[in-house]
């Protein structure tokens, strides 16, 4: 479909996935006048809440994508394992971004990282592995150490595995099910960062400042605005993040996360990897910024300009797992903290529940 | 009803209409994990788009009122004319906040002004006025100078006639159909300023930084932060909103407008009038404060503590009033600039379609 479609307020964006992303998203729609269609498989999606109207039917239900795209003026999506068949279904008929493109990269580890290493910014070295002799293969280029993961599905840490001895590879292939995979050289980092970048129809890209990132049980935990980095590192790191959304003619809000190792001048940096969605590690976007990255992505999608990425406030946002969210009567007597609670029914460990910005007057 | 109900995360929480406040106030609710239920009875409210769920009736459809209050934990409104008999049928059953006191002082200038002067704050002097009788004796003590306002459902300079002369006197009290009114003693003023003030359940009040209001054919247009006034002026303004907010055992969010005269330290304040509501001048709260006034306003409602008021940024709000709203492209274009639009079908002069605050970064 037509690629250059830019909407006008009142038009409809339709959104795959009714989680808490699709949840602020359609909060920013709202803002700017634009309405939203959720379309998810699951009864009490969060995002159905604040949504103009939703459909609840299976991603490969193609009669109600036909109806769904035939009620939006553009698609996007809150998460990247959007099935193809139905990314490449809509997008014969209604204009999807980011796109099919960037669903195909970041759906697959291997896709990823051919990518990443094409668009030529640096990662840790990585080799396929589809039986246990590719694995022995490259544990012994990789001396012997070494991150396995599935080549697709996984996030918070599921689908990986650590080896680091001959005891941790040898039924390493069997924990991730044989299924097709990337051993990736374990990277010594000091600390993980992320930046979120956003790029325009027109190729214009705005990235907002670099997120130092703390991570408890694999799941992000803390995100501090401003990073300890230096100025060159920061400045690479957003570069680097512009790169990839250029390269990918990339269309909304992307999260690039990357590991960062030594300190001052002589800061290293590898990307790890990208998500084509708008990111956990940029809600603090929402409290520290005029435009935050919910809006961005719904300017990016509906073909307009993009708002300033500048922040306000210095910030630290904290995720609220599981039971966490019952932290929230002491979290609103902290005046310095605003909450956002997801309306999830049921608490569950691991799950995300909402998260809390605190905020600071700006200091860099 | 209960007067001390305080709600969790996931309750509903009622709105009696439907239009522009109402809908912010449910984007608000929505980031605190709280439901709304919009009762309005015009098709296509702006508020519905983001409610969670919505009644469309009359206000004085008992059966529906019903069903509504049994459906939320707590009502609160969006606008000051509610009808008495909905807010007190309503009260009967379920928790009605600000409260049904504070319609019955908004909603008559008379009963508004006797209540502010018991209140110890400053008002210009007045007179009622039930026959042309009542306003020559008015006009005889006022100098033959004064603004005849009907007592009930007046807004945006509407119901209002201005008098400084013996030809205007002569046909002021027709023009406003001879309905129940009052005489206001005219005061020069140079400026008008407004104040948002916030009070909990249990009365404690935040109130926001003074406002400089500028007003177009009797529609508010700008509203700037920080106003230009003196230190002891802005606290003399915030503590009279507080003072107004305690008296009426106020709970929730009001607008609060003044007058000031001089300058420097001698200034002059009167109370011009009272909303009890979020308002139009506090709109600047969205992108200059931690806590927005619709925030704060759910939070009080919903019995839960206030958030911080502190201003992080300057700012300049500017209503997008008609044909304002064509120039969104424009407004996107300009990196101190959030938009927001209110999602209304039709543009009509006069229609408050969204609104634009600018920020800078805080001076003071």
């Amino acid at each position: 479909m037509s690629n250059d479609t830019r909407l006008i307020p009142g038009n409809t964006v339709g959104i795959l996935g009714g989680g808490q992303l699709a949840r602020m998203l359609s909060l920013s729609a709202a803002s700017l006048g634009l309405k939203t269609h959720i379309f998810c498989p699951d009864q009490n999606s969060p995002a159905f809440d604040v949504a103009t109207t939703y459909t609840i039917a299976p991603y490969d239900d193609l009669a109600a994508l036909d109806v769904f795209a035939a009620a939006c003026s553009v698609v996007t999506y809150e998460f990247e394992n959007v099935p193809g068949h139905t990314a490449s279904h809509l997008a014969a008929k209604i204009p999807v971004r980011p796109g099919v493109r960037a669903l195909e990269v970041s759906q697959d580890r291997y896709n990823e990282k051919e990518f990443l290493r094409s668009a030529g910014v640096a990662i840790a070295d990585y080799a396929t592995v589809d039986s246990d002799d590719d694995l022995t293969a490259a544990l012994e280029r990789f001396d012997g150490i070494g991150v396995l993961k599935t080549r697709r599905f996984g996030y918070d840490g599921k689908g990986q595995v650590m080896i680091r001895s001959a005891a941790d590879a040898k039924d390493a292939f069997d924990k991730i099910r044989k299924v097709p995979a990337v051993l990736e050289k374990l990277i010594p980092f000091d600390r993980e960062v992320s930046v979120i970048v956003a790029r325009d129809l027109d190729g214009t890209c705005v990235a907002y400042d670099i997120a130092e990132n703390h991570h408890e049980h694999h799941i992000l935990k803390t995100s501090t605005i401003p990073a300890h980095v230096s100025t060159q590192t920061a400045k690479t790191a957003r570069d680097m993040a512009m790169r990839i959304a250029s390269s990918l003619d990339y269309v909304g809000v992307m999260g690039v996360e990357m590991f960062l190792s030594g300190s001052g001048e002589i800061e290293d940096i590898l990307v790890n990897e990208i998500a084509p969605r708008v990111h956990n590690s940029g809600h603090w976007t929402e409290d520290a910024c005029l435009t935050s990255q919910f809006e961005q992505h719904m300017r990016a999608v509906a073909g307009w300009q993009l708002g300033s990425g500048e922040r306000h406030s210095n910030v630290v946002m904290e995720n609220l797992i599981g039971r966490d969210c019952e932290r929230w009567p002491q979290i609103m007597a902290d005046p310095s903290a605003r909450l956002h609670l997801y309306g999830k029914e049921e608490t569950r460990p691991g799950r995300k529940m909402g998260h809390v910005n605190r905020i600071k007057p700006k200091t860099c």
